[in-house]
């Protein structure tokens, strides 16, 4: 897999481009010595995740900060508000980074919560919801990691670790056949190899050469259904194309292996969550 | 203000993680030598903002590549779909580059997106649209400068460019007029303070010790107007809380100098954009 | 606040380049188990600085280095030689760390020395004395650091956090009322704004506009005061321009509120200070 | 020699602390096109170091910038104020980049200048004047070779490319015989020892093992002539001690090769040089 | 696959040791505007490999320095000695880093021209010769490039990049098939599975659950015929242990896919590689 | 010396590339919490040497990782197979960081024992046995202690700490006597100085103008012992050119002070050391 970017390494960055060379406010209003006590309170029902980055962030301010955690990664909130963990810790340290730790929790938590909608969408069927490469810039490893907590799975971690030709790829080798070939001979034995198809008619081609698996990218339920047929169990079949949990059932529901969607991580809204201060 | 991380890194970071050891596919399918062109599509309506950072991408991966640019940074797309550049470059730059280069260009198209509904929202009055530190950790330099691109403007960057005292920082100082002190006397001369306010008697208080900037926090229309009333020119009055679009020109209308809003940066959704090959 | 490098990597950066590959001297000579006691004796009366980093230049060398201080940075040694601290390591760490804790200890001593002297000058008025950029590279945020240990203040940190417009910008922006409102327009509402004036003139011009600041630039006692009289409190005033402990009364005595002097950090000799081993 | 910053990352560390996330004075007040032309003004009598660095901080900002050299590095300067060098770029590379390059510029400068004043004060002895490790903690090569431009010579450049063997070292391993012997056991045929000697019974011990150069601290005149004599060339000679351009013609006079001055590189005050903008 | 380190920080990171602080030597004897020219002469017969990372280490000293390439990487010199390739640049550049140069240039040639003896060894069969993952630290991605210019194939970049169960996996997880289940729900459907066996019983457990590849540890090769027969292309194989260019071909007359080689990269004596400076 | 890359900084490269996103093998089949024991064997005779870096690379994924050492580095190992260490710590750690430690332990202690039997080849004449620079990209100072594991010395660690006159220098010089003379005037009084001759007429040179040790490059033992006898005693001898340990003999009988040897670090094969997992 790819060089993702470690949570620490994450980490680091947020707190430079939010603490910088310190927080001006808490150090002129807090004593040096404070102790602090926050309950994480989740606003809205919704799935937690990110529970450990946010202790993480307190650790480096605080290497003593600790967490209670009542509702782990992954855990669903259906009660709101709830208090899903307990932090505590130098009051400098909580209070400086209280904004870190959020955008982390909320924004994972906010995957998480909108992967579990599509999960729970096409539940009863044999799909899988599939996350993408659509993370946002330097937090793949944390959004696919939400992406688990929400009950989906993760696609490839990036170019490196699997062949997935797409059209661009097709269109210049001179077809899918071709394409194949060519990426059969550059790879490795453990190295699968994908290929995007539009039609049946690639399908039919792609499926002729012998693949791993097909993406079939922005067809109906009925076509999937065909497509399921034609395959035959000889690769694994998955479904993309703008797909929200409305329309999962019914692709789901055509046989397909994975539904892969791009919202869960560019478009999921944050889960609100807050800290409130004890005492 | 704070150490953002520059473009340059955040570029690094992705295309770190996306490509890692090499995108096998591209390599495996496209000649090394092969050339191509490609349209920047904006698929729906709304505001582009990104196109530096996905040259640079491409750049980065082909030093020789191009971007001829139609409708730049902060442009509004209505008719869409619409091809507001042209990128030029090695084949395999492009192709590698693209879901890098698109991450960027969607996220920060969306969130300028979001901002110019806002500020159309209150158009007409004293009030501009503010975006928050609730930005993706490591984006936080790309989130703001597409809320300019939206037409909204800028908080401080961090915890270290600017005084802002928050209710907890108010109750372990033991009051907002000690609160306001303590960091007056911690500061050099050219630091601005602004204090949270909660209720009237707070902003009284507060105006009492003198502030630059109050931030009127989960008010009323009816209590931010006579908020404003009592401020009465001497300090820079912010409105804050859940604000959206529908409630957003009741808020203006109240006459407040700043609207602030975390939405912008935490949840916009993306824009649609996509790159079509030519050729 | 800017980037200023972190005092670890500014010890980093000293020890890589003093002890590279190894203090062969050191490890030729001295058993690896041996351990030592030195005391910090400080040779001639003047204001302690940097023995925090000290202990830190030990400590990335003999982690369980410990140090007794009994005058803590900012205190005063009037009867020299005095050994205000006391530190306790490996033998090996001691002697192969001693020049880079010395060479930190007698730069920050001497600046806050040199920073006492002038805030004694001017002892009894209302003038504070203001450090500058003029730091050594790198340096910045432990000479600004000995400026407040010797009892002076922080002028801003660096060039991005507040404007300080000097006669070049107003030169090139068309004059002074230009240059304050073109910064106005481009910075947040928690941004203030400093300028420069060479005349009373300008001085005029610049509180017509409105300001937050103003730094009197190399203006007689006599200017000063007048200048002083003109402001009435509207803005902060700051005089600078080649000021010595002898002219610093009489600068004061006009009324300023600040006194900025280049030379505390890039010209004051050091402080005397050595190790002394026991046993 | 050991890992001394080059002088491009002290550059880096330097521009990162004074610009930070940017110069919003010259941002907002300068035009983006805007081309400047400035002189590098050396204000008073001394030798010019560190035009090369300067011209590096703004090619930094402005990789078209360009430097027109009168007086190169080492040149002295009898009438100033004199122009030594003509900096061309964009004007917000200028300005932004002017402290820290007047800061690079002024502090070897002084070094240079001060260096100088050593030399000449030894002249027609043959006695050079040679710095030690006193220097600014990240500045070392800087620092050095500012020494050189000023005519003096390097001693080692850190801990690991020499053995030095002083006080504490001879203390714990039990007398200089043994010191020398166990360090020449413990080096490579390439590497020197010199050893610290306080009295004349310490030197004939040195002499008596043999060492490649023997450092004579603190030593009056006298002293210094008879230690001379019995060394008679078996070694380099290097006098230390505090010693001033007062002072320095007798030491040299007693027919050292070296003179160490740890002043040069921890105490000389800077050279004034400022920018002149035209047009 | 995984993180390996780019030539150009391989690069970076020999300089860095070889180079330090300056080639003392070099800059002292040869002018600083000297040219040269110099033959990279391979002096016993073999294959070439790493003329484009010699080059990068001469560019790195002399960005202008070039390289005339007659016999590129993956040529096979058979009369030496021969001069594969021309370089010209700065003559301080090609001797400060001709150490360099040759250290990568001879390991990486040593690689190929002993990959070479086995795939030559095992000429007419279906068998490849591939790498492992015994690779000098830091080195994994030049090794392996190594071992493509010799005519062999790559084996997985790293232990992320595909799953290979190995005995102790095995012993712990109860067995080789609940090792595969476990392994195939934690992975992606882009993922393959390969296996360790050590005897034909554990093939057919293997097999009975489904691999994408074998492992064949240590087998005779008639041991290897029938597992070949057994597996009847269901799976890839592959034999490792200790095997050396003679027993090779029994290896491979056995049928197996790869035959995978530690010695290649962990053992290869250097090719005898050098520079002939011109004029 | 020269800026070699730590150990600490080596091990995080090698797991960077051997590990990158994680060992998914072993995640998959081994219990987080499980415990291991392994034993270190030495599979056939050879010094031992790396088992601290190995234990390092454990610890780097188990910080309570321990090993337990019967034979530490330098340790000789006749009996083979032998278990010179035993390592406990998490069975994850154990098997991601396998093969990590063992291509350190069989790399270095393949140095170790090939410089061993060089050893004991000179055994009872006055030769030492040293090592070049041609040394593992990267692996500089690592190689370097597995020499002295080996019972070896040292030379020179990097271009920077020591002038080593080879026969390009002297050419473009203008011959020995000027190269060396300009030598001399460029470095400090710390710093030795070595030529490369290849002739006993370039050797009467050196010796005219005086050096701290002399290169006898590719001379037959005949002509050493009169190159011994010329020198006599004045420099340090050191012969060097395709030594191998049948050649070793004659060559130390010829009086030389070193040999120095390439092959120890450029082609040592590894010494075949495993790790064997217990219970």
């Amino acid at each position: 897999m790819s060089a993702a970017a470690r949570t620490s390494d994450v980490i680091d960055l947020a707190l430079a481009e939010d603490v910088g060379a310190g927080d001006v406010t808490t150090e002129a209003t807090i004593p040096a010595d404070a102790r602090g006590v926050a309950g994480v309170v989740v606003r809205e029902p919704g799935v937690v995740c990110g529970l450990d980055a946010a202790l993480e962030v307190f650790r480096r301010l605080d290497p003593d900060a600790e967490m209670d955690v009542r509702s782990p990664d992954g855990a669903a909130v259906s009660d709101a508000p709830a208090t899903v963990a307990t932090v505590r810790g130098g009051y400098r340290a909580l209070l400086t980074g209280e904004r870190t730790a959020l955008n982390l929790l909320q924004r994972l938590s906010g995957i998480a919560t909108t992967t579990r909608a599509y999960v729970d969408a096409v539940d009863g069927t044999r799909a899988a919801i599939l996350d993408t490469r659509k993370t946002a810039p330097g937090l793949r490893a944390l959004d696919k990691h939400a992406v688990l907590c929400g009950g989906g799975r993760n696609h490839r971690a990036g170019l490196d670790d699997a062949v997935l030709i797409k059209d661009n790829h097709v269109a210049v080798a001179g077809g899918i056949k071709p394409a194949i070939e060519r990426a059969r001979a550059a790879v490795g034995h453990l190295v699968k190899i994908e290929v995007e198809v539009d039609t049946l008619a690639q399908l039919e081609e792609a499926l002729g050469v012998g693949v791993d698996a097909v993406l079939l990218d922005n067809m109906s339920p009925e076509t999937l259904r065909r497509a399921v047929a034609m395959v035959d169990r000889r690769a694994v079949t998955e479904a993309s194309g703008r797909i929200n949990p409305e329309t999962a059932p019914a692709i789901a529901a055509a046989g397909v292996d994975l539904i892969s969607v791009g919202w869960l991580t560019h478009s999921a809204p944050v889960l609100d969550i807050g800290l409130d201060y004890r005492g």
